[in-house]
């Protein structure tokens, strides 16, 4: 039953430092406060180890980095490691240049992290060093299928071995892993491709459940996984009846996720723990 | 009656310069253009002078600021000082980071300011050097209410003698106040805390509303706490007829700026000048 | 018949590399998925070759430039050049300081634009160094009305012959040009204009629509602007039925380019070829 994770979210209103890309900030910054969180945006060498020391949580996203973001990541992520404070990392793009795939290489080296999500095209990147990621969109031939789920079940629980973080590898079939145990999870709607940001807000989201419930990050990482695939069914049905493209259907996700009860998400979400 | 100078900001249609974060941005834009105002974004020192220049205002607001964007707001202050346009600040976090404490500071020595906005924990760092921000959101244990108001209208009134600027504090009860008058302003609905960037909205509209209104800049910095509050609580029945979460009232939010008439706002503004 | 350039956009999925400015580089994303296409954001000198490297087509914008950008846009297209890759300059701003002004004409100098699309105010500052660009929106003065649209279209065919590339100056008649051919485009409706970021979602989308047509890059620029006016004729159906203001449709607008079909682009575009 994960609706308690959302409730602890809700309770304790954690309050998350997000270093992120600029195409999609604005909305990791409405879902952290539609789930219950608070954000704070901040990317500066200059203030991050401040700005994350007043925070409960830390998200980075590698997303339209730069020379100096980068730098301001590796301070940050220090910062909350020496505080007890979970880091989650998002390696978007990972793959797609050298720069992405070193700086979260770089990042894995000096940084503890608590859950890394990616598609599987990124984690392979990273945790293998192959892909072909296609951009920032996982490679078709990279899909999380019925057929393939073993194996990726099996490159998130030895990924998770070497970093010491739960793995979360998003697409139409969601895995989530540790170094034992996996949530295999299929809530999620196609839609939810259809728009940008998808990843990035679950990211952020996930960052404010794994702040709120530290004691059980496999499980608050699988709620939060949850309950934005649940969010994206939800929204596909006010989406439908609107007639509405993507733009709105973003919008109809938010708002499935300010909306969501515990309740909501112990009834609807679909996941097998093995 | 304040719905005059809304009039005139549809009027004059003035062209605002933005140097403002990137979280927020899109909105910031959308909701100048929404009043009836142009808005320009631009943050580089290479150009931030000759673009103020060909503007009527600015709006500096020092969220997500940086290395290279601080000069850039000090460059064009300076050169607003010098034209006279009105030149408006939100102080984004103030108290949450010595970097944005100190910017807001140097801002203060620099530059002319027509008119500060910000939530209580703000502007109480950069009057008082003291708050409890948390991030940037006003901290609850400085929350404006009828027992705190006239402590707080002291507190923006003798900030207001320093700076010579009109100082706006905005939470549930709103002040807008100058040397020796202040408005209380009682619109706005709760739902405005639960997305990201109604203060930084809030800050971006008030520069149109000063720029058209140069005369009259506490009555039209009053206009605009009134007009945004207004459409808050307007956006909020389209969010319950639609049951919609924040995303989707962010959107009625700027629809309602964007209908929003002189009659409408002399009819529903809800303050006391005292 | 312009529909098949967009069945092609659909059919192809093409990946575009956008450097583009912070203020509509959400749109800019979610348009890109709308019609077809595939966003990818990067705009730093460590990475900006090699991510052009794995798309199909790119788009420069030179709003909210600064100079760590600039050297960016210029390292991307020489590289795109290379590859053959198209590229779409966007002037956003050209005219309004000397820094917009200089870099699109170095941009010009140094990189082979497939398209270049403006307002006619950006469009005279590059083209003929002069204008009265009113910050980010074409003067009046400069207006494209019936009365002076054949000396627009003289502007923009001498500008096709001195730059190579086909010339689209968009506002209330859109003109899209090479050398010898002209299209006269008279879809689109005012609202388009009360929104931010009309000009660099179409530019974005054009990218994609070249992109995926090579081969008939004037025509696949005349199908994306039809498009995006007709998109903009039925987002205001939408915006009138439910009393929305410029934020609601600015989603409508992207949604009619997500439920756009090749027979309503045939059905609904308004062209003449000259």
């Amino acid at each position: 039953m994960l609706g308690k994770y959302l409730e602890t979210v809700r309770e304790k209103c954690p309050l998350i430092h997000n270093i992120t890309n600029y195409v999609t900030v604005n909305d990791c910054a409405n879902i952290l406060i539609a789930c219950g969180a608070s954000p704070i945006m901040s990317d500066d060498c200059g203030e991050v180890e401040e700005i994350t020391s007043i925070c409960g949580g830390l998200n980075i996203n590698i997303g339209t980095l730069n020379k100096n973001t980068i730098p301001a990541m590796t301070l940050a992520g220090k910062k909350a490691n020496e505080l007890g404070h979970p880091v989650i990392l998002d390696p978007v793009g990972a793959g797609a240049s050298a720069l992405r795939t070193e700086t979260a290489g770089k990042l894995l080296d000096e940084v503890q992290f608590a859950v890394i999500r990616g598609n599987i095209s990124e984690i392979k990147a990273i945790a293998l060093g192959t892909s072909s990621t296609k951009g920032v969109d996982a490679d078709i031939a990279d899909a999380v299928t019925d057929g393939t789920i073993e194996n990726i079940i099996a490159i998130a629980q030895a990924f998770s071995k070497t970093t010491g973080a739960v793995i979360a590898i998003t697409g139409e079939i969601d895995i989530v892993a540790d170094e034992k145990r996996a949530f295999i999870i299929r809530n999620g709607h196609p839609m939810m491709a259809k728009i940008t940001g998808s990843g990035c807000m679950l990211t952020a989201m996930t960052a404010a459940y794994i702040t709120a419930n530290p004691e059980n990050v496999l499980e608050a990482t699988a709620a939060s996984v949850c309950a934005m695939g649940l969010c994206g069914e939800r929204a596909f049905l006010t989406a439908r009846k609107n007639n509405s493209g993507n733009s709105s259907y973003r919008n109809y996700l938010i708002d499935e996720v300010f909306k969501l009860t515990a309740e909501n998400l112990d009834e609807g979400a679909m996941y097998q723990l093995i």
